[in-house]
């Protein structure tokens, strides 16, 4: 490892103090040019740059964002949400020289902390706020450890005025329960993801107020966690009712896809039988049997919108204008006709029991 | 925003130096007992608390531990490795107080760019390298750089002198043309993910070499990308062929899904006429139709060991001892006996011919 120049060799070679090299290198005022100019080529020539500790800490800043993820281990793995988010996030970083601080936690407490760390140990300069839920405290308590944040809400949701990027979820969830209908399904489920999260929420409430808006009866609503083995388990649920759905509506991809699985073990046919939807269009879903239709936001354009505006905020400087490309329903062949349409289908009376 | 208390106003409440708070935080000696008794309870009063970039500053330490991804936004969301290597990396820090920075690059040279950010600007003290090329010239550039760095590798491999962990992935492999073996199977293909990876290779390598040693024919390789689409693509390369094979080990869960899809597509049943094993266990494996035969590895494991590791290497400690959880083969309803053994399956002479 070669010996790193330091701010003293520099000034040694300007023939300035440090505190003249600090003056240049933070851009400050009060410099002659003479100096300023030895001090540049003094850098060059010994290869020196500014620490970015020690110019953190004279601007009072650390160039640093923070993220703390609250998940289990699962569904951390198969959300595709994260690693596209965190790209997101590198691709708006990247002009602006800031880092990306990661925190991964699995609970109430140690989410808190987290943040606590980042404000008191200058960790970071703000925070983005994802996997928001209903009566979140976090707004509340990031503002009041003076941190910056950018929360991941529908728009339009005041949060302590903190900016909210992305999320329109009743958009997706509302196309597909048109498209649905479109198709001659009246008894329409919905398997829902964790309760309590605004996400969830928001995709349960479009479901329902969908059917509403067409005049069909209300749907069944099975909560699960958006894991495959309570996907699993409420699809057993829908199709073990007396008159069980003929289409399902699942509040993410691998629900759905673990869904298809059991409708096939069950013998059902997919579409013919049971039409299904899924949220999110993870890289799997072209390549269920069959292959999944569902809903695909591009999180990637979030988490970029998110960090621009972090940055942004950070800085004092007014936020970029956010334009979010629009959500994306993607029809494959997981849905289709229900054999016999609930409309046609006739009524358990004694006269039909009769003739069967 | 509470005014946050400086070192200054514990100084003086103290009734010493700013140096001497500084002493005392820092833990050095020339401090006497009263003195640093008068700073710890100044200190509690104001609710001080050192500053992580002061500190950091003063013992020439950023306590942080830096990981770089390369990889296109597909694989990232599809991998399960990154989150769950992240998820242990957490486990593995929490106790030390270290942050993870995170940085997600698209080319050789953001990557190389992000640790020479890393060292020059002092916002790591080491790092973890993963996804190994061959003749990766990471390991020594980061030696150059200054930067501890454990590297995930297959155990015994020679880095520069980095330590590496984990990383068994012939085992599985191994484990898996056993089994097709043992099933009567024997023309077994390959499809290898991107080459010039070091953990792509191992799996080829594995699977060539126990065709070798059960005196089996040498199989077909077609090399594709860890996507779907190439998995796909692969896939209807091999069932082309004149004496297509009857079972395929992919170098991981998302090409084997996607395989499942193709053969199905075609009318093949899975697995009587073409079984299929898988490499990572993605929590999806279960739910494919039929379920996934694939190799399990505790990933999380072994980030919270590659943490351990770095951390006492970032502290000139001795690393842990790190003992790994074995490679798991979880066997399911993709493989099974061929039905036609490839062993009593009439060869394509001039008489078979007649016949048909």
């Amino acid at each position: 490892m070669n010996k790193r120049a330091t701010i003293g060799d520099v000034a040694a070679r300007a023939g300035v103090s440090k505190s003249t090299v600090s003056f240049v290198v933070n851009g400050r005022p009060g410099v002659s040019a003479s100096s300023r100019d030895r001090v540049l080529r003094a850098a060059e020539a010994l290869g020196w740059q500014p620490n970015a500790r020690a110019r953190a800490l004279s601007r009072n800043r650390t160039q640093a964002v923070g993220l703390v993820i609250r998940r289990d281990p699962e569904l951390l793995s198969t959300d595709p949400f994260f690693p596209q988010f965190m790209a997101g996030i590198e691709i708006g970083l990247a002009a602006q020289e800031y880092s990306l601080v990661l925190q991964v936690v699995g609970d109430v407490q140690s989410e808190r902390s987290a943040y606590q760390r980042f404000a008191r140990e200058s960790r970071a300069d703000g925070v983005f706020l994802t996997d928001l839920r209903i009566h979140d405290s976090r707004p509340q308590e990031v503002r009041e450890l003076g941190l910056s944040a950018v929360v991941v809400a529908p728009e339009g949701t005041d949060l302590d005025g903190h900016p909210t990027i992305g999320m329109n979820d009743d958009a997706g969830v509302r196309r597909a329960v048109h498209h649905l209908h479109s198709l001659g399904h009246e008894r329409i489920a919905h398997v829902m993801g964790t309760a309590g999260y605004v996400h969830t929420e928001a995709r349960r409430r479009a479901w329902q107020e969908s059917l509403e808006e067409l005049g069909l009866p209300l749907g069944t609503l099975v909560t699960a966690d958006f894991t495959g083995g309570a996907g699993a388990r409420a699809t057993h649920e829908l199709l073990d009712l007396p008159q069980p759905p003929t289409a399902i509506v699942y509040g993410n991809d691998l629900m759905a896809i673990a869904g298809l699985s059991v409708a096939t073990d069950r013998g059902l046919r997919v579409p013919d039988d049971l039409s299904v939807v899924g949220f999110d269009d993870i890289p799997l879903a072209p390549y269920s049997v069959p292959p999944l239709t569902t809903v695909r936001q591009n999180v990637v354009a979030w988490g970029t919108a998110a960090a621009q505006t972090l940055v942004a905020l950070v800085e004092g400087r007014e936020p970029p204008a956010v334009v979010l490309p629009p959500v994306e329903f993607v029809v494959r062949g997981s849905t289709g006709p229900p054999s016999t349409p609930s409309r046609a289908r006739p009524r358990k009376s004694p006269q039909v029991r009769a003739r069967s």
